[in-house]
């Protein structure tokens, strides 16, 4: 290899996390609204939650510290799914201020390892959002976001694209504990944006032995009330 | 987030590649096998190519250049697939010495990004092989490794096991340029790390348009000369 002499260089090194959820109509992502250091300085004031690695924590540590802390969930589904380590990641001065002023340390570069993350929305995760600066938004109504969040976001909706068609029981993690089969096409075709035929989804995800309906059906509805089914985790093969 | 004053730390970060060839026979990897600094020392002295990322790269941008500099391959296929960032990576002072003296600086922990590429062993590839420390070793024959190079390695034959049964135009970057079915058997075989039935592999794999057969025959052979089969890549359907 080159010589490597004097090149004395160390970006700093995050990770940041793509959690995303549906609240049985909407898929939406957790996003960090606010940072309550020097609230007083104008910043791009979103951005994926997330922080810089620490001393002693492995990725996938740090990744999993920082979902269950926010989003209530124990053993939230994730996994790493890429680096960025573009030197235009801090290009935008308001960003690198807002986490120099959070982390009292002099910012350059910073390599951000990312991590896709998908949970239920459930009371328990809401209720711990509300002492937590985050918030749910619709994927479809994401704001311009601080570093290349907006970016790391975007990557992340093609792999769970992506996911949807080669592990589709990942996507039943996002689903409440009992879902109509209209709940279930609607989050599939947020994933996969484009619409689905209603008789070839019911018929293609109905045949999964881990799907399994009930005997629920929907009460109080004006439409004809529908069929709840429930995900059997352990019935999926592995 | 929690408070994150205080937290000065910063991990060095590099990026390492796990370059994958097929010489026809065997399935190898390309190791770095010396480093020319400090050659008195002791150490592991077998690893992955790689070096730490410098100040103006971005990380695909690195990784291009290890393996392009390297292997004499322009553009050869490579994505990143993973990163690792375990406290213990450094956890053996023979590795932690090798890079201070190869550095010039002081080493505590590394975060690296992993990279796969496959690639055809060629003659060009082989001469510029012989004026850098790297070698092709046969999977099957990887020698203890510096750092978590082992660990690495076994993750990128994992992802190239499933990219071979996904995408398996892929797998076809590395065969040379005409090849028998023979060859691409035994390849696949050695990749997925099982036998596969000679005639369904043949079926399911020549029926790909990607797959053309040559008007070519092997010459010099003892048994039935077989026929050559090129891979067209832009036949491939993206």
């Amino acid at each position: 290899m080159d010589n490597l002499k004097g090149l004395n260089f160390d970006p700093h090194v995050s990770v940041d996390c793509v959690v995303l959820g549906y609240d049985g109509q909407q898929l939406k992502v957790l996003l960090a609204t606010k940072s309550d250091e020097a609230p007083e300085l104008e910043y791009n004031n979103v951005k994926l939650p997330g922080r810089l690695l620490r001393v002693n924590e492995d990725l996938d540590e740090a990744a999993n510290n920082i979902v269950s802390q926010l989003a209530g969930a124990r053993h939230p589904y994730m996994h790493q799914f890429r680096a960025f380590g573009s030197p235009n990641r801090t290009a935008n001065p308001k960003d690198v201020l807002w986490l120099e002023n959070a982390t009292k340390q002099k910012i350059g570069r910073i390599v951000t390892i990312a991590y896709l993350s998908l949970i239920r929305i459930t009371n328990r995760t809401k209720s711990a959002f509300n002492d937590s600066p985050v918030e749910w938004f619709p994927v479809s109504e994401i704001p311009q976001l601080a570093f290349d969040h907006n970016e790391i976001i975007d990557a992340a909706l093609r792999e769970v694209q992506r996911l949807s068609q080669m592990r589709p029981q990942l996507v039943f993690e996002m689903l409440p504990p009992r879902f109509t089969a209209l709940q279930m096409r609607h989050l599939f075709e947020q994933i996969q944006r484009r619409e689905l035929d209603a008789r070839n989804f019911a018929k293609l995800v109905l045949s999964k032995p881990w799907i399994v309906p009930l005997d629920e059906w929907e009460t109080g509805v004006s439409h004809r009330s529908a069929r709840y089914y429930k995900f059997q985790a352990n019935k999926v093969k592995k």
